[in-house]
């Protein structure tokens, strides 16, 4: 029994690293994909019933394909070690509760909707580039509450001053930081600039500021990225490649130190030499 | 018969490879140009005629030019070896195609438009842009790929829930796209939100996540191209001026063997001496 | 009497330097701000009484906090040389007067606002980042003042010429400043021009001119920002780490002087044994 | 007589050179320009006579100012050799022709505005930047002549196609060429794409591509000029200092050559002492 397993664990494993199969698991996930952009087209309808088919076996094959990645697991816990396996079940598992309430339906539509992200899990370079995305994330983190702090003030100080002039606009500190992000967006800020400016003439003050305050930042912010992918890019060129500038001053270096050794020997036998 | 079609190829050859002819084609690319701009002017329907009849110079003219450069060539296969000389060719012969067709009008007018591409091909330092252009598309490839898997996802999560607010703007998965388009040009994309929180009061929570994604991959994509550039650029000059500080660190990196093997051969005569 | 200050004195040090003290201090100004944030909600009316209390305890809070650092000091006149703790002193007192007239009342509420800011001198990570921010302000000084210049001379030519086409648009040099700030961000600048237009039909000249002047003067701003940024960062941290290619090459240049010596003295040695 | 006016000239070349003086002068400047913002409020009115005493006095001292600085000058036409010295002398010299036609008031006007100029030319900061500004054109040459070819070909096609649709927008090929520019900076671009996509269901594909192609060419421009000014400011920074890795590595360089030939003295040496 053992043995018949084992073989079939095999025959799994040698049919999860089949390119073949990935590239059919990668058609497949496409296929869910357009299937859901064809839903949302009012014509769909008619074909409603094919659509369900088609969905019916996309749940199903996705089912086999992740019972099969686990299967060729050699310990079942190995498999939830990868986030992206982790997400992936979760994904599968949760598009085969059976939902019938109406109100449920949009939630499943949405599952279905995230197993497009599924091709990142599947597509080695797009998690390369997401992974270095998240890496860059932290650069920010100050930055980004720097940012934050400047947003809740200047909503604070709108949603107190032009509360009357319109409430749609700055009615609380929430509203106020929304209409701030607006503003930084530069859209229509005008519009909201002039119906303070009959209240208080003077409020340009109050986005002009701001708009200087924002930018500034977010150029650091910018700058700060760029920066930080540089540096980490051109290190791990060096490391990998072993070529450039940096490769030969670095050989250089380890060569003089030989070259300094030979001296030392050249000048002490020398020594001798005249010793002797 | 063959001596005479040899010596009126290499008149040919010279007069392609004339400076001042090739100053005359780009300056009748010109005129082809301003006379299609001529046309959009209604005031030009008074001079329907002349602007006629200068099409046809044109057209003759670039036919003309066209049987030089492929006479000029040795093997009519050479001429067609260039991507920029089957784009002239089929720019010139489709012009040549008599329309009567009302239908086929605009067609024949887009051909002429695409006239004024040729100055790209005439012009050695736009060829040489252009080149640099389409090499840097490769790099952004997967980027543009994460941002479309971006865009779609929203797409369709907007074009399910939005769909009652707004059939126009989220009426199916594509136009859903084109709106989340707008919404990252920041054009009129507080419109659109607006519209949807009255009916969904979290729905900025939607915008806001996709703002800030689409902006980080474009940001991580401009940073890729900068990169790109910039090293590409940096060894095309240290590879054709032989100067600057790498150049001097190579130099020294093979200076610095024969060095160290000068200072072997002196350690060794010097042993050699201490036996002797 | 002096002894029991000292012993006092080096509590309130210890707790100054707690870290516990030091979070619970950054706790209660995040609880202000939420504080600020939660009084611009209508139904916050409610809670009035509440919120007045709570008010009251953040301002004791924050007197007795600052009361421990200035007594921590061994030197009251200490205290007073950082600039962050001079900010947080004029919050702390001036939000102890109390304030009758209904007039004030705004600027209380401003000054509890800013209160917010106190996080910025409380966590030492955004200390810095506002020290970097500060720092490439100077850089930046002579391309806003050509900046300030572009747009002073556009907006004396534009309230001289479309004065008359829209008064609240281009009334006096102040408000066509405002709109041509509005036009560099591309807010509605269409609209603006199309106005103009009518009266002077090549005014997008003077529109596309500033766009494109604006928009060159500050991509080299931003550029500046970069560079100047890029040589301290990288300068900071090759004196920091002493690894990297640069510290390399300048210990090989160290090292490169031992050896000339040693050559010299080799070479000495040879000659004066030639000799002997 | 002659060394009466010698005297006089060294005089007033000290007065130029005074740094007094050309503190005042950039007074007189500012408040020249203070002077035409003032004339464009309409409480201005009031003291029109006193503006117009103001003018007067800005205009003579101006007039007094370049006598100064032409008559220090040891040879009248090196005056003339500075494009500076040539702006100043224009615009103080039109400034001086009386204006009685009400036609020409604008031109006097705009003639005083461009005054402000001249404070770039009397400040050496702003006069470095603007030589700065100007030296990065010629790069951005053919990028801008693409961008232009692309504007061209796209104007064409609008202004056939959608001429019906909206002729307002797209009457001709250079108010096609303005719908454009608008588009590229995203000012109510959905509202142009619209309108012509009641008719023409397909022409988002126009603007999509519009929009790509004029951002990817933008983005290119921009990164030639980071790389230019960053190339152009590290080499002058090098031949300035003297300092730094590169110059490290030149000395490196240099030194080597010498130890080299150090090492060939060495091994003759021994080569005879073998011999000997």
């Amino acid at each position: 029994m053992k043995l018949y397993w084992n073989r079939l664990q095999d025959s799994l494993e040698r049919l999860r690293a089949n390119k073949l199969f990935e590239t059919f698991v990668i058609g497949v996930i496409i296929a869910s994909a357009l299937l859901i952009g064809a839903k949302t087209y009012e014509e769909a309808s008619r074909f409603d019933q094919l659509l369900r088919w088609l969905d019916l076996g996309v749940t199903l094959f996705f089912l086999f394909e992740i019972i099969v990645r686990m299967a060729a697991e050699k310990r079942l816990l190995n498999f939830f070690r990868s986030g992206w396996n982790i997400f992936d079940f979760i994904i599968v598992v949760a598009s085969l509760v059976p939902i019938n309430d109406s109100e449920m339906v949009l939630v499943a539509r949405l599952l279905r909707v995230f197993r497009v992200l599924r091709l990142v899990s599947m597509i080695p370079e797009l998690r390369v580039l997401l992974a270095a995305l998240v890496k860059s994330i932290p650069r920010m983190g100050y930055v980004a509450l720097l940012m934050f702090i400047i947003f809740y003030i200047y909503a604070a100080i709108g949603s107190f001053m032009f509360n009357s002039v319109d409430p749609v606009l700055w009615g609380n500190i929430s509203i106020a930081m929304l209409t701030l992000f607006r503003v930084a967006t530069f859209e229509d800020w005008t519009d909201v600039m002039y119906a303070t400016m009959d209240d208080y003439p003077y409020s340009w003050i109050y986005y002009l500021t701001f708009i200087f305050l924002t930018a500034f930042v977010f150029l650091n912010m910018m700058i700060g990225i760029v920066l930080d992918v540089m540096q980490k890019e051109s290190a791990a060129e060096q490391l990998e490649s072993g070529e450039g500038e940096a490769a030969e001053v670095h050989w250089m270096r380890e060569r003089m130190v030989l070259m300094s050794e030979q001296l030392e020997r050249i000048e002490r036998r020398l020594e001798e030499q005249g010793k002797g």
